[in-house]
């Protein structure tokens, strides 16, 4: 077993519920022209925030998802991240893409107030990760694209194998995994968890 | 690392999606004096089976999961298993218990085409568990209520920790998981799972 990792920076482990990222010309087309994003709450990544607008999102089955957040600020690229949850509830399997790998994947059509956005890909399941700093990376041996693991304990713990490691300057320590993940462990704030090579 | 496991038996994974067990006058209030439940698809573990029926389960928010699967033969003890997810859906928190542990634990009320059954407590998460039987344990080297972990493979692989050990001479090796923690994972009929200690 590995000792307990203790680097600079505090190990923060976030789940990240089903959301999607929004070009300006999506959040025009759903919310109104010349609409920007407001804010809901900030998250733990520098400038990131989870806005107070929500969208419905209609399935290639017409299957629907109600209240889908919107993470801003808006990006260059349209892309729905979903559990497999959502998936089977949605009636088909969503493609594990590393985020912004969207290639080939399936759509969606946005429903907003204003009107609708079809959207030719991009729902996907975002591959688990942690971010963190050139620093982070330098205390934990690793390196960009390297994979990790997180132990996760508690009643039902489990160790998530395969996380990359975005590391860019920007980032503050931070493992994101998905709701499916969050609940297979019932992970809670006072979990501890830990992170390895 | 442990070696790769490859006792007498076969590994057997599935996913037990959210599920129910019912008393035999339970399935009498829901769906008819003298009903039976029938067979809809027979279970790996000798005798037990999907019946045909399923049920409207309302939770004390007023919340509703429909199409919830009873599981049979008929036991002496009402209770509901789901999974985290289906918790969050429903608006409280599911205790972690072993299955027939319930003691204390929240009920629901249940709905059938021929009634009302009102379970005064119940609903729980099951504790995550493998069915081996005396010769199974013999080959991991444990005995029943002791803790084994199961590596599952593949893109999203994890290694659940705490899986209880059930041993009964009639039970065939087989590890029960919920759609959590199968959706964690995105287990798969092909994917390779390893039992240990």
């Amino acid at each position: 077993m590995p000792s307990l990792a203790t680097g600079t920076n505090p190990l923060v482990v976030n789940v990240s519920a089903r959301h999607c990222h929004l070009t300006q010309a999506a959040v025009e087309a759903l919310f109104g022209r010349g609409h920007e994003l407001t804010v809901h709450k900030w998250l733990y990544q520098e400038g990131q925030f989870a806005a107070k607008e929500t969208l419905t999102l209609i399935g290639p089955r017409s299957r629907v998802i109600s209240n889908l957040r919107i993470l801003g600020p808006c990006r260059n690229v349209n892309q729905v991240e979903l559990a497999y949850t959502d998936g089977i509830a949605l009636g088909f399997e969503l493609p594990l893409r590393l985020s912004g790998d969207i290639n080939g994947t399936l759509g969606c059509m946005l429903m907003g107030p204003a009107g609708f956005f079809e959207m030719s890909e991009g729902v996907i399941r975002a591959l688990r990760h942690v971010h963190m700093s050139p620093e982070d990376a330098n205390f934990y041996g690793i390196k960009a694209g390297d994979e990790m693991r997180l132990r996760i304990g508690g009643r039902c713990g489990l160790i998530l194998d395969k996380l990359l490691a975005r590391v860019d300057a920007a980032f503050k320590l931070e493992v994101h995994i998905d709701t499916d993940e969050g609940n297979a462990c019932g992970l809670q704030p006072e979990t501890p968890c830990e992170l390895f090579k």
